[in-house]
């Protein structure tokens, strides 16, 4: 660092860390909404920057898959840890579930885009699956012990049911909101 | 009919309806445990009767696959309306809706025998269709009125997630009993 512009490198890695965050929100959206035709060029469009930042942050189409489920799981765990404080367990773990089918949802859509490219990401997914699984099992347990959810139900089982429904959805692109009414069938909010 | 033997036409037509019964409910295992790999051989040796009678009752795949469709829709909407007079409304919805769960796993088998032997279901799938809503709406309707069931559910969405449930316990076949956990979860029994 300079002594004379001691702000400006700090302000540049902001700009930088804004711009991945944004590259990794327009990336699940195209990916998610346009699966098998997602386009590069499109995504730095989305971001609002210019190609040649897209590559800078992710060389490859393979990195650039690999970070967006790496955000998007970083980002369900977070959210679950959170609900582990909220007031109601059965409600948190039914919120937490809501978000994972949102996830599942947007995974179905990477999977088209990585079979198109012809490469596996399963290696990278089993990693996050096994984190998903940890944070569902800690709000499911909670909510067993001090809620009312029957004590049979099993962490897979319930991802097994949100991931169902996540791809009931996508039979019927245009129907923007059956998601959330299929949740609120196999999942319903307290009244 | 000869004078001779009143009763031997009789009891021909009992033993015909015992084989057609009995060839349905072996095409209808043949078709969801196989797929596409079905064989009308097989279905003839499940069912304990020779080539020549199963060729007899349906002379071709089609016709034994839209009598076992239709077969499937009777027997589902006639237990649909056994149901309308069973005691508590939202568990003879949720009984139903285990039983449309079924029939939808083995429509996704009879799909894929379809599609290997490249003829349309469509038109035969549609009608039937019509009359599984009919069936379930009625339940729903009851429910609704004299249960607890939320005004705000429709039945395409409720069909939408058993068959959804359908699909996911198919991903996983040597789970026998996927289908029923899968269930218990989204339309649980009253406990």
């Amino acid at each position: 660092m300079s002594d004379e512009a001691p702000r400006r490198p700090r302000r540049l890695r902001v700009d930088a860390a804004e711009n991945r965050a944004r590259l990794l929100s327009a990336a699940k959206d195209e990916f998610s909404e346009r699966g098998a035709n997602s386009s590069l060029n499109m995504v730095a469009k989305r971001a609002g920057v210019g190609p040649g930042t897209l590559y800078r942050h992710f060389p490859s189409l393979h990195t650039l898959l690999v970070a967006v489920v790496s955000n998007d799981v970083d980002i369900l765990c977070r959210r679950g840890r959170e609900l582990l404080d909220s007031e109601n367990p059965d409600t948190a773990l039914r919120r937490w579930l809501r978000a994972f089918a949102t996830h599942a949802a947007t995974m179905h859509g990477l999977l088209a885009v990585q079979m198109a490219s012809e490469f596996a990401l399963g290696g990278t997914l089993a990693g996050q699956h096994q984190a998903i699984i940890e944070t569902g099992d800690a709000l499911l347990d909670r909510a067993k012990r001090t809620g009312t959810t029957p004590q049979h139900i099993d962490i897979r089982d319930i991802l097994r049911t949100a991931n169902a429904l996540a791809w009931a959805s996508q039979q019927a692109p245009d129907d923007s909101d059956l998601l959330d009414r299929l949740l609120e069938i196999s999942f319903p909010e307290p009244r």
